[in-house]
This record gives C-alpha cells, sequence and structure tokens, in this order.
C-alpha cells in the first residue's frame, strides 16, 4: 500500500500556532463533548532503566476520514547523549478501510502546537479579559509554546516567569521578549509569579506539587500543563479547594493522569464535584469564567482528539503542497 | 531523525515460517514468563460505521535495544473495494533513547508468522508426538499458517479442513496439498474434524462458537487462535470442563480476549483454575501434554513480545543487507 512519508520541517511550514489551529482543535473538543469520538485510553510503556516512558494515543472522529495515532516518548538521561528528551511521530490511517496513510515524523512539532492550543482554549475561556501579568513556570518547549498561544487569545505586556535553572530563564526571557515583544521579568520563586499574575501557565514534569494555596487571589486563572501521568503533580491539593471553576481537557483522564486524580486522592475533590470540559464551554453548554473574582484551574493532559484534528489537517495540506515522499513499497 | 522504512517484499524475503523464527517467538515467550517484559494492554479503537477495528499492541523486551509497536486494523467491509481485510504495520523505537528507528510496512505478514509460531508452539508441546490426522477450521490466510507451523513441528501426512465457502475450501486443499504434500481432504462439519483429527486448529472471526464439547476425544488437542477481541468465540465454553489441560499465550489477556474469557463469564472456570502459559512450558517450570490421552487447548490472542522478538529480528536482517529507504527529513 502506497504511504506518504512527511518531514518535519515541511509539517511545520503548514502548521503553527495561529487562529486556524485554535479553530481545529476547538472543533475536535467541540466533538469529543458531542460523544462525536472515539478515543480508548493511552497505552503508556515504561522503560525505568533509561529513564524513559512512551505514551500512544489516538482517537476517532466521525466525520474525519483520517485519524491519527500518535507515538510520544520521553527519554530523560537522553541530554547525556547529545539528544532532546522528547521524541514522536504521527501515523494516519482512512477511518473507511484502515489502511495507513502517511507518516508524520514531526519529532514532537505536532504536539507542541495541538498542545498549546488546549492551552489557548484555556486562556479564552477562563483567564480575565484584560491580564495585567502574566506568569510562566518552566522554561522548556512548552513555556514558549503556551506563551505564543497566550498570546493568541489575550493581549500581554508583561511576563513573569520562574525556571530553577537561571542561565534557561534568562534566554527564555531574551527569545520570548524578541519573538512577542513582551516584557519578560525574571521571579524568584513560583510563589512571586502565582501572588503577582493574573495567568499563570505551569509547564514542568514536577513531581511534587510547585503552587500553594496560600499564593492564590481573586481573578487568577491557572492553566496546569505539565501532568500527563499517575507521577506528576504541579498542584497542591489543596489550591483544589479554593478554586471556584475547575476544569479540564478530558474529565476521564485527568481523574487518572492529571492534577485532579492527586485532589480526589487527597479527598478535596470527589466523583461527583463539578469539573468542566473544554469540549462543553467551547459549545456553551457549561460556562467559562463568570466573574472578575473568580479563581479558575484548567488541567491539561493531551488528549488523542488533539492529535488527530491537527495531523489530518497537516496532512491535507502537505497533500496539496505536494510535499512528502511517496512509498510505494 | 533518520528513520528507515522497509517494504514487504523485502521482509517477506528475510523471515519466514522457520525453525529460526520459532526460536525467536520461543525466546520471547521465555523472557514473558521471567517477567523481563513490559507489555501494556491493547489499545483498541471501533469504527462501527464502517465495520472496522485497530488494535495496538507493543511490548519492551528487556535486552533488547529496540520494541516494537504494531498497529494491525481489521475493515471487515473492504472486500466491497477490492480491498484485503486486514492491514497493518510495525514501527520500532530505541529502548535506549525512545527515538524511532523504522517503519515496517508488512502489511500484516509479520502478524501472520509470528502468530503462526505461537501455533507451533502449542503443537509442540501439547499435540500427540504422532499426528494421524490434522484438522483446519476456516480457510483464510492464518489457516494456511497455521498449517505451516504445524508441519514445522510434526509430521503431518492427512489434513482435514473445513469453510464455510466450498469454494474457498477447494481452493485451500489445492495450495496446501502443492505447497507441503500433504493430503488434504474436505470436512462436512466442524463436527467431523474434531472427531476426526488428533489436532485441530480454529482460525475464524467466529462470535458463535463452532466447537462443542461433545466432539471431543482422548488425545485431542485443540489451538484456538481466532479470538482476539471480548466478542470473538470459537470454543463453546463447555469444552472448557472436559478439558485436561488448559494453555494460553498470556493469562491476562486471554481473561480479557480470548476464549478463556467466555469460559470465565460461563463459570466454567475461575480465576484459579490452572491455567499454563507458553513461556512457562518453554522455560519447563509448566508441563506440557502429559500422557497420549489428555484433551488440550491452547488458546491465543497474540502478544506485543511476539511482535517485538519478529520485528526486531526482521529490522537486523534488512539492515545486513541494506535494504530499505532511508528517510532523513
Amino acid at each position: 500500500m502506497p504511504l506518504y512519508i512527511f518531514a518535519e520541517k515541511d509539517i511545520r511550514q503548514v502548521t503553527s500556532v495561529d487562529d486556524k489551529a485554535l479553530a481545529l482543535i476547538e472543533e475536535g473538543f467541540k466533538k469529543l463533548a458531542n460523544n462525536e469520538v472515539t478515543m480508548p485510553p493511552i497505552l503508556r510503556v515504561d522503560i525505568p532503566e533509561n529513564n524513559g516512558e512512551v505514551d500512544v494515543k489516538t482517537a476517532y472522529v466521525k466525520g474525519l476520514d483520517k485519524f491519527a495515532l500518535k507515538i510520544s516518548s520521553g527519554f530523560f538521561d537522553n541530554y547525556k547523549k547529545g539528544l532532546p528528551s522528547l521524541s514522536g511521530m504521527m501515523l494516519l490511517f482512512s477511518t473507511e478501510t484502515g489502511v495507513p496513510q502517511a507518516v508524520l515524523q514531526d519529532n514532537g512539532y505536532l504536539t507542541d502546537v495541538r498542545t498549546a492550543m488546549a492551552g489557548a482554549m484555556a486562556a479564552k475561556y477562563f483567564a480575565k479579559q484584560h491580564i495585567q501579568k502574566a506568569g510562566i513556570i518552566g522554561t522548556g518547549t512548552q513555556a514558549r509554546y503556551q506563551l505564543r498561544a497566550l498570546c493568541l487569545v489575550r493581549k500581554v505586556n508583561e511576563v513573569l516567569v520562574y525556571g530553577r535553572h537561571s542561565e534557561r530563564v534568562e534566554q527564555y526571557a531574551q527569545e520570548m521578549e524578541k519573538e512577542l515583544g513582551v516584557n519578560v521579568k525574571k521571579a524568584q520563586s513560583p510563589a512571586e509569579v502565582v501572588r503577582e499574575a493574573d495567568t499563570v501557565i505551569t509547564t514542568t514534569p514536577a513531581k511534587e506539587p510547585i503552587i500553594k494555596e496560600e499564593w492564590l487571589h481573586p481573578g487568577l486563572h491557572i492553566t496546569a500543563m505539565g501532568s500527563d501521568a499517575e507521577d506528576k503533580n504541579e498542584i497542591d491539593p489543596a489550591v483544589f479547594g479554593k478554586v471556584h471553576v475547575l476544569a479540564c481537557d478530558s474529565k476521564k483522564q485527568v481523574f487518572r493522569l492529571g492534577e485532579h486524580h492527586h485532589a480526589l486522592d487527597a479527598g478535596v475533590i470527589n466523583n461527583n464535584s463539578p469539573i468542566v470540559e473544554l469540549g462543553d464551554v467551547a459549545l456553551g453548554k457549561q460556562q467559562g469564567r463568570t466573574s472578575e473574582s473568580d479563581i479558575t484551574l484548567c488541567d491539561l493532559t493531551g488528549t488523542g482528539v488533539q492529535d488527530t484534528a491537527i495531523a489530518v489537517h497537516a496532512y491535507d495540506k502537505l497533500k496539496k503542497q505536494n510535499k512528502g515522499l511517496l512509498f510505494s513499497g
């Protein structure tokens, strides 16, 4: 069977953090909320000997002629070999025949974009309209993408960033100031970020909570996007007791892998606690922020529906531009 | 990252139903029994609108430098479009860095081989030493592969085959007689096959049992390889009450997806019933057939460890022969 293979450089040219990508991801979440998506639990393999983990996500979205299967891996000792920790690729299959259609060798790029777009949705529906100061915790790839995403839906002038490694913080500040025309200040602690910012985005692989409830203040919105596995945890469970609106990408997933799972274990929330899903808010079935003083929290674990939405779009654009290599076996 | 892509025709040249493949699969099952394998549950997507299903399997085997992820799909209306029902591919990733290494575009060929090799193991340890007559139920691809596999471990002179479509039975008989030099007779019913044969292999996607307990006789061995999903069922649960040795590829899987799952639901077996795994038998930790009169049953659902074992081997041979296309992005 013929199979298209697309390279990262071409994929980057047809997909970016923009309104189109946001619309695609919103549409995907709406279909998820409307039960038009089949999304099995994530398949995960841990390779502890090499400090590695591999996740496989997929979703079948009714109405799309293809579905994606995404493999993403994190091997956290790769830096010793001079390699990036994260890698990944997406595959596309026909929803009509099951036949493989394409390999998108994006090295995780499409994941970065679709993850950022869930962050954009979280900010769009839950952050205050006027943000005085945005806070970013973490200085990696998603710390960059999430700020780009935030700038897509809100006017941002000032950013406060915290990271554990000062040279990385410095580099982050320089890059973002140049790229986005924002003023980036360096915070001394997560507490400083949370206390001073209106909207905080956590982008770390923390396994111990870094956000404490005593730092919360009226109007604060937090997007926690770092936790996508049982053992990761950025938000202290006590925070959940002070938040007015709890939101997430997928209830099923956050109860298993996200911040909600730790709050559930701690007994701060239960299975019946009101938790809003992004898709329902985008459909207008549920409300986002209701007042300037609400404290809101959106927990993102990353869903297969985002992968399928972005991959199908990228494929269609790549095909139209005659990109890719056709491997006919 | 550079990625090798291998075509089915090349993969077929380096892998076949032979002693080497059998040794690889045995080795895989031994490691599984020794807890040297991490094998998460199968990820599955159903697309009922198109009578389709997609399974994703994987396993990390300690000591191997790569692990496979296999995607296989069955879309049972494909014949209307002149396409085969089954398709699939395998991917290989480094166990050291998580980086994708290769796409094996085998269209399900490696699955056919590794499935046959589990069948060969079942026959090797459970079938009588001297088979007067082998029975095959079904006339598809695995009906062919399973007979090839049986011939690898036992001398077979006469085969009795049953299928619902007489022209397919005829074609099967002609092909197998020519290829394997065996005498293939056509049975009028599954009952005839089971009553007359010493070793019976069921290779159907049946959703209603086709093997009944009243047909069993001393010395009979049955390998049931058709059932790999909750709703599939070839063996009547009552059969389990008459079998002396119950065996399987993976207890966890057969209790969820295999024939054992129906026997469990029917109350004929329970979670503590003695069930032997292929790996334990290969290691000598458990016994296979103990007497000429035992009735034995081996339930195969297909495991990720077989996929990793066969794919890593194929990759190494393909690389040595300078096959494949190097896609460097």
